[in-house]
C-alpha cells in the first residue's frame, strides 16, 4: 500500500488530510508542493486543479486513484482505513454532513473575509459577527449529540474545522483584534485538546517556528491580498 | 418511519432525491413546494436555504433530521436504506465522488450556461463544447469501471446525472439545436435505459404533458433569464 500526500505546509485544507493520515494510522509519504507553480507534472497529479491537497494511492495491483480536494481525501482515507470519522447512525451522519457543509460554506469563507477586511470596515464588522455566529451555531446545535465536534473521538467535523480554528486563533487576534477561542467554552476546550493531540502536532512539527512562519505567510492576506475564491459563501 | 420529500415538480435537483426514494424502495410523502415563496414555514423546513429538495425524517423516537441539498439527501437516504449507491471498494468509491463533483461542478453549470446563452454567441459555443467534453470525459474515464454510470445497477452518479441529462435531451435540441444524447453511444444507451426505469418514470407521471410543461417552464431560462447561481463552475 502506497500513499502519497501532496501538500503545502501552510495550507489548512492540506492540513486536514495530513491530520487524517495521522489519526487513521496510515503510512504515507509527505511531498511538499508549491501549488501555484502550475507545471505539467503538478497539473497531471492534481487532475487539472492545481490545488493541494492531493492524495495519490496505489496498492500495487489494480487499485489506483488520485484524490484532489480535502474533504474527498478525508472520505477516501477513512474508507481505506475503515475508520470512525462518520457516525454510524444515518440521522447523526446526515447531521455531521450538514455541519460539514456549514464549516466549508460558511465558517471558512467568513474566516477569510474577516482576515482580509481592513480593520474598522463594514466588511470587517459583518464577517466578524458572521464568523462568531457561525461558530456559536455549530457549538450549540450539535452539543451532546453524536454529530458534535469531540476532541476525544475526533471525526469528520473535528478534522475539517481544526486547521481553520488554529489559524483563526493565531492570525485573527494578532491582525484583527479578534478574541481567541481558547477561553472557557466547549469550543475553547475542544480547541485546547485538539492542539495537544499527537496526531495534530505531527502536522506542524516539521516547520521551525511554525506560528511565526504562519503569521508571516498570511501577512499579505491580512492586508487584503491573496486569493478571492476562498471567501465565497455557499448557498 | 416517516419521510417527507419537499420538492418542486420541475426541479432536477429535487428529482434526484425523488428517484432515489423510488429506487431505494422507501415509503415517503411527496410535498409540492414553491421554493421561491420564502414563507417562515418554508425557511424553517429548509434550514434557511429556501431550496428544494429537503428530506424530513423522523422515526417517531429520538431520530429526526431535516436534510436540504440533493446530494446530501441522496447520501442520507442511501444510508437509511442500507442501499448500494456507492461502490464498496474505497478506490472506486473515491472515483465515484470525483465524477460526482464533475457532474455538479462542471456538467450541471455548463448545461445551464448553454441553455441561457443566446444562439450563436461566444458563450453558447464555449458552453456547448464544454458540456460535450464534460459528458465525453465522464463516459470514457469511467467506462468498464465499478464507478461508471450504469443503468442496470444505478448508483450515485446515475441518480445525480439523470434529471439533468433528461433536461439536456429535451430542452437543448429544441431551444439550442443541440444533438440529443439518445444516439448509439454508451451514454445514449444509458439514457434510454434510465428513461425506461419504473423508478424514474414514477417521478414524472404525476404531471400531465410533462415534457410540454418542462419546455414551457424553462422558456425564460432559454431566453437568458432565470437564476444565475446554477451556472457557477466549481474549482
Amino acid at each position: 500500500m502506497n500513499i502519497k500526500l501532496y501538500s503545502a505546509w501552510y495550507c489548512p485544507f492540506a492540513q486536514r488530510t495530513w491530520i487524517a493520515l495521522e489519526m487513521l494510522g496510515l503510512d504515507y509519504t509527505y511531498i511538499e508542493i508549491d501549488p501555484y507553480d502550475k507545471t505539467e507534472h503538478w497539473m497531471e497529479i492534481s487532475r487539472g486543479k492545481g490545488q493541494v491537497p492531493v492524495v495519490e494511492f496505489s496498492d500495487g495491483k489494480a487499485n489506483r486513484v488520485r484524490v484532489p480536494d480535502s474533504i474527498r481525501s478525508l472520505e477516501f482515507l477513512n474508507d481505506l482505513a475503515a475508520g470512525q470519522f462518520w457516525n454510524n447512525a444515518p440521522t447523526l451522519r446526515a447531521d455531521q454532513r450538514y455541519w460539514l457543509d456549514h464549516i466549508n460554506g460558511w465558517i471558512v469563507p467568513q474566516f477569510y473575509r474577516f482576515l482580509k477586511a481592513p480593520v474598522g470596515s463594514a466588511q470587517s464588522q459583518e464577517s466578524r459577527t458572521a464568523l462568531s455566529e457561525g461558530l456559536a451555531s455549530l457549538e450549540t446545535a450539535t452539543v451532546g449529540r453524536g454529530s458534535a465536534i469531540d476532541a476525544k473521538h475526533p471525526g469528520m467535523l473535528d478534522v475539517a474545522l481544526f486547521p481553520f480554528a488554529y489559524r483563526m486563533n493565531l492570525l485573527l487576534p494578532y491582525y484583527k483584534s479578534f478574541r481567541p477561542l481558547a477561553h472557557a467554552s466547549s469550543l475553547g476546550d475542544w480547541f485546547g485538546e485538539m492542539c495537544r493531540s499527537e496526531d495534530v502536532r505531527a502536522t506542524s512539527a516539521q516547520v521551525e517556528y511554525y506560528d511565526d512562519q504562519l503569521l508571516q505567510f498570511y501577512e499579505p492576506y491580512a492586508a487584503g491580498g491573496g486569493q478571492e475564491d476562498v471567501t465565497t459563501i455557499a448557498n
